[in-house]
């Protein structure tokens, strides 16, 4: 039935997305790994550290060897050599009375336990120093396995990898890991009266916006974006270009059709996919009801709204979700969300979702405060002016100035 | 005078990165500059919208030949004709009576001054519709020059590109723009114990963490990392290493010398520099106490703590500021900073700022609470578990639980 929308719930479109599965896996150099997924749960092939370290520079010692002593009385510890950094402290042996000298991340010697920080030391002569303060074993230490045993999880399946979990695999040895793919997305802007930003537009055209918004969008999301063009509204070649697009791509996202008629003309050819299924044709959110979710096998088509506004909205809620969820991640938008407190109070209407445009400042003890960004939805500058978007319920009809409301952050 | 720190505050320390300026500047494709900073205002060539355009669908009219209409009364127009898209609605010209069938981001017809929504019209016959509610003037258009006004700053000196950013150059025909260059920041590890990933460490060695941490913090940063690799305890090799890098970097890190003994080594590398300034040795923070600061010209260089953990939390506080501000941002971590809820005490120290990693949660009503992941400043593990750093100020002496902190999220 041409036109109808039966409007779904955003997490009920949100609980569509797990009908679309992780793409297929590679291996990647760990080093090149910033912000992939990985597809397997990381067990240590060995323990970190390899060898029981002194976290400190001093004297390496038997704990016990310094037990009781003081500044008064201090333990006198015959110094049998210098464990030189990188080499092998272990083929040293302590026999107790004896210690060797030590530095911060050096291998403790055979039956040393614990380290002296030098600075509670005195060195004698070149056999003998003396000990002021007592060690309890392990102190100063970490010991061999401390921080990964191995055949431990050292990091699950799913996660993202970030510089310091980059920084662990290194350390145990682990140079190239297998990794989910980055989705593939392809992004069409249709309309008759667009014209690409290099082009002086007509009487009558506008530059495409979409197609640079939603490819940055999409890279900034770890997808990997290819820009097929615009397409006008003419069925036939909105129709050709998308097949062409998905046999390329995991997505497509479809973007123009504010107008009633041109929307009709996108869900025609998300119906008309071979082997398609149009999951979802409306969203009970605002701005981004229109949007239409088609899948053809694990392959996703989105039609997304024409105003890039409201385009930007419906990429973060949904879009942003399904690429994560492609990535191996959760199907969460993935945005940072805080609470501020509006500095005005904002109308918002019963039965949907608001997802209010608003610029954030802090307060002076450092609350941040929320004031929206309005503009007509076809207006850019109330998206250059935003940090966030507010969030308000279905079930809520407008907040008060003053309140604190979720405010997902944008990146 | 070997091994005298001056302690300066973090704040003293971020004064001396002003000392440092943004880099040179270089035009890039507007598609390809996401992230970028701009060097220099947009100023707005033309109009935007470059023509008053419809945001509905529905008939262009003069806003006035629909006052005083109503359901039971309603405005009967006559229609000449339908403003394609793409098409120039100027060619048509609206004399009194009369209205022209126009669609969402159509160009409006001469002498017309609002849109009257399809819902709120029924078409008689090919020639005549019936319109039942007024619109004012201006109602349901956004007229030329609406969003930019040719001559106006769309967006200044120092924004940091985001997707909608590059999306309003796009739709201002502005295809390539001057940012800021990249900072180029070579890596350099040092340690006799040190052996690369990819090799089996002997006894006492232990595979190089901080190259592939550091070069994953950089290009998170907007950095371009280069990692010239491990160096031996030897001051001789050291000093080379650093010239051959800073010959080719805008900063040069230096990372190692946990020990006493190998951070003189540091100090003494960077002392050594040709027309090179030692600016700082020695900050009031916890971790990362015995960072040092140098300059040669606009070139920095940095001396890290050895540990990791040390290390980024170094890279976050002053490492990152200063590639932000190389980058033509604002020199600061450039790191959200949320509030959250302590869930037990925290010791801290007067007189030294503290940076306690923390795991996130939130309570049943979405305040964010924090949860310290301790260790000794040797593990990884509790790095993989942190999702930010709370901050405690050098004037406080330890948090109780169930106070709110500053919290900086780990991008």
């Amino acid at each position: 039935m041409k036109g109808f929308f039966q409007l779904i719930s955003s997490d009920e479109f949100l609980s569509l997305l797990d009908r679309f599965d992780p793409l297929a896996t590679e291996q990647v150099a760990t080093a090149e790994g910033l912000g992939r997924v990985l597809a397997g749960d990381i067990v240590s092939p060995e323990q970190l550290p390899p060898f029981s370290r002194s976290t400190m520079d001093g004297y390496a010692v038997r704990a016990r060897d310094t037990f009781g002593c003081s500044e008064s009385e201090p333990a006198l510890l015959t110094v049998i050599g210098e464990i030189a950094m990188g080499s092998p402290g272990r083929a040293l042996a302590l026999q107790p009375g004896r210690t060797a000298r030590i530095w911060t991340g050096g291998e403790l010697p055979e039956k040393g336990d614990a380290v002296v920080m030098v600075e509670y030391s005195h060195q004698l002569d070149g056999q003998t120093v003396e000990i002021f303060r007592p060690v309890a074993p392990g102190e100063n230490v970490i010991r061999a396995g401390e921080d990964f045993e191995a055949g431990g999880t050292v990091l699950a399946r799913g996660s993202r990898l970030r510089p310091q979990d980059l920084g662990v695999l290194s350390g145990l040895g682990i140079t190239t890991i297998k990794v989910f793919r980055q989705p593939r997305v392809a992004i069409i802007s249709t309309g008759d009266e667009l014209v690409p930003p290099e082009e002086q537009p007509g009487p009558g055209q506008i530059r495409d916006i979409n197609s640079t918004t939603l490819a940055a969008l999409v890279r900034e999301a770890g997808g990997v974006p290819t820009c097929h063009g615009i397409v006008g509204d003419d069925l036939a070649a909105m129709q050709a270009t998308c097949d062409r697009a998905l046999a390329r791509s995991d997505m497509v996202l479809l973007s123009g059709g504010s107008s009633v008629g041109r929307r009709d003309f996108t869900l025609q050819v998300l119906e008309g996919i071979e082997g398609g299924e149009v999951l979802a044709h409306g969203v009970a959110v605002r701005p981004g009801k229109p949007t239409i979710l088609a899948r053809a096998g694990n392959r996703a088509l989105f039609g997304l709204p024409g105003h890039v506004a409201s385009a930007m909205v419906v990429f973060y809620l949904f879009v942003r979700p399904l690429i994560r969820r492609f990535s191996g991640c959760g199907a969460d938008p993935g945005l940072v969300r805080i609470r501020a407190i509006t500095d005005q109070p904002i109308p918002s209407a019963i039965g949907r979702e608001e997802y209010v445009r608003v610029a954030l400042t802090r307060t002076a003890d450092g609350e941040p405060v929320a004031t929206p960004v309005y503009g007509r939805s076809g207006l850019l500058r109330p998206l250059v002016q935003a940090d966030g978007l507010l969030v308000i319920g279905r079930d809520v009809e407008g907040l008060d100035a003053g309140v604190a409301a979720p405010v997902l952050l944008l990146p």
